[in-house]
């Protein structure tokens, strides 16, 4: 038991209701976390929560759902206005626009974005409302870039992150791995998944920081169903829209990147959601 | 320009800041930014301001530091309490003693927890209390599975993620690379990093989920010397202690792990930490 507290006012409690729904996106709470935490009534904490929630809402910080039910409580939907939505895109767009981020070969060096907390955050945020309906219980992705976006996408929805490899460890245990072709070289790739990682029959999503052909997420879907498991959809940071045929459907994305320029600067574009 | 608001009560602006604070951890906020968004006076936002510490450390949830000067504002950093760290770590201990943990050549399964997006970030605001007060310019990890807890606590810490790699990519522009001898193994590897991936003299510290002999650590610290930068210290999530002579020193982990015990279940035990 933690030691005892004596009470607290209701502008300290909705702080306290505040940073514990901000940190567990989507989680549920039951009231009881809130009600032995302040040594409040249920009906107080009730209050406050509405609160909070008009708060939120008015802000566009976020929406609170209430779950009912034996197990209910309260779950924390994190969201963006328009505004803001449009705004951090923008500004990812005006990031990409660095000449030099072209590098030999006319590629986009993105990997400082990719493993940028508040850049990833704001862009898990926007991503995972795509898909926050959707019962999801893993999110899915591949080593290496993708990694923190997957995982913040697997935050901000309460799940679990699966991620898949291109060799085999010997701490993984058992292996499932199968060849697949990748969409921009056509090389022949393996990928690999520890049996431990997922229960059989789940529904997953992909997420990854950049998409050429869409044939890693082909190959996630051939994977994922030899664990008898289903691919619902796939976000990326970046689609490369160069690249007319996709081998995937249901994804969206961020930012459409249309090539380098001749001025030796990335195209790029905010993306039209599908969603 | 945002669409026009009215006035926010007391309640209402603890809330968005609580908010605002908690997703940005140890990055300066400038009270404008709260003044605007809640279209209120500085000095009310500063009572408020006092409000939301006051309950944050009474909680034991964080602390809120003032940063003087042109640039300045409030920071906030986050924490935990002395008793829901140790719940925490005990926690940790217990999943970790599963016996289906226990993988063929007796190596311990822990990808789930890595990748585990609410124990990663517990984990990680405990580990980056050691480092807050070294000035941290980027948090260093390696390929695959430190990168959430590398990227929790680069977010903890306010400062960018640098992934070091095995093989070279092209999408990576030119990279340094050196071997490295890999404690557990002996075995030759390699690590590359991007050029562009760091600026020159910066602070560093590393953090993985896992520590054998510390070879990755030592190669890391090499590697970070080709960059002319330092590296200050290492985190790790657990701690094989059968190795005894560790090619690292100022580190510090949560969990120690004594090997697998005679019932085929890992013997583990919370770290004392040298923080």
């Amino acid at each position: 038991m933690e030691k005892g507290r004596g009470k607290f006012n209701r502008n300290q409690r909705v702080i306290g209701i505040t940073k514990v729904l901000t940190e567990n996106p989507n989680k549920v709470i039951t009231l009881n976390v809130f009600t032995e935490k302040f040594n409040a009534a249920k009906s107080t904490i009730s209050e406050d929560i509405v609160i909070v929630r008009e708060v939120l809402e008015t802000l566009s910080m976020g929406r609170i759902e209430t779950v009912a039910g034996a197990s209910g409580g309260i779950k924390f939907i994190n969201e963006k206005s328009a505004y803001d939505k449009a705004k951090f895109i923008e500004e990812l767009c005006e990031l990409l626009r660095d000449k030099s981020r072209v590098v030999p070969g006319n590629f986009l060096y993105i990997t400082d974005i990719a493993y940028n907390p508040s850049l990833i955050q704001s862009a898990a945020i926007i991503l995972s409302a795509a898909f926050k309906n959707m019962n999801v219980d893993y999110v899915v992705t591949i080593e290496t870039k993708g990694i923190p976006l997957g995982y913040e996408v697997a935050k901000q929805l309460g799940v679990q992150l699966v991620t898949v490899r291109h060799d085999t460890k010997y701490t993984e245990g058992t292996t499932v791995s199968i060849n697949y072709a990748s969409g921009s070289s056509n090389r022949l790739q393996t990928m690999s998944l520890s049996t431990k990682s997922m229960r059989r029959n789940s529904r997953c999503i992909f997420i990854d920081d950049f998409m050429r052909g869409g044939g890693t997420a082909k190959g996630i879907r051939e994977l994922l169903s030899e664990f008898d498991s289903e691919l619902l959809g796939s976000g990326f940071l970046i689609d490369s829209v160069e690249i007319k045929e996709k081998l995937v459907d249901k994804y969206v994305s961020l930012v459409n990147f249309h090539g380098i320029g001749e001025d030796g600067i990335a195209i790029v574009s905010p993306s039209i959601h599908n969603d």
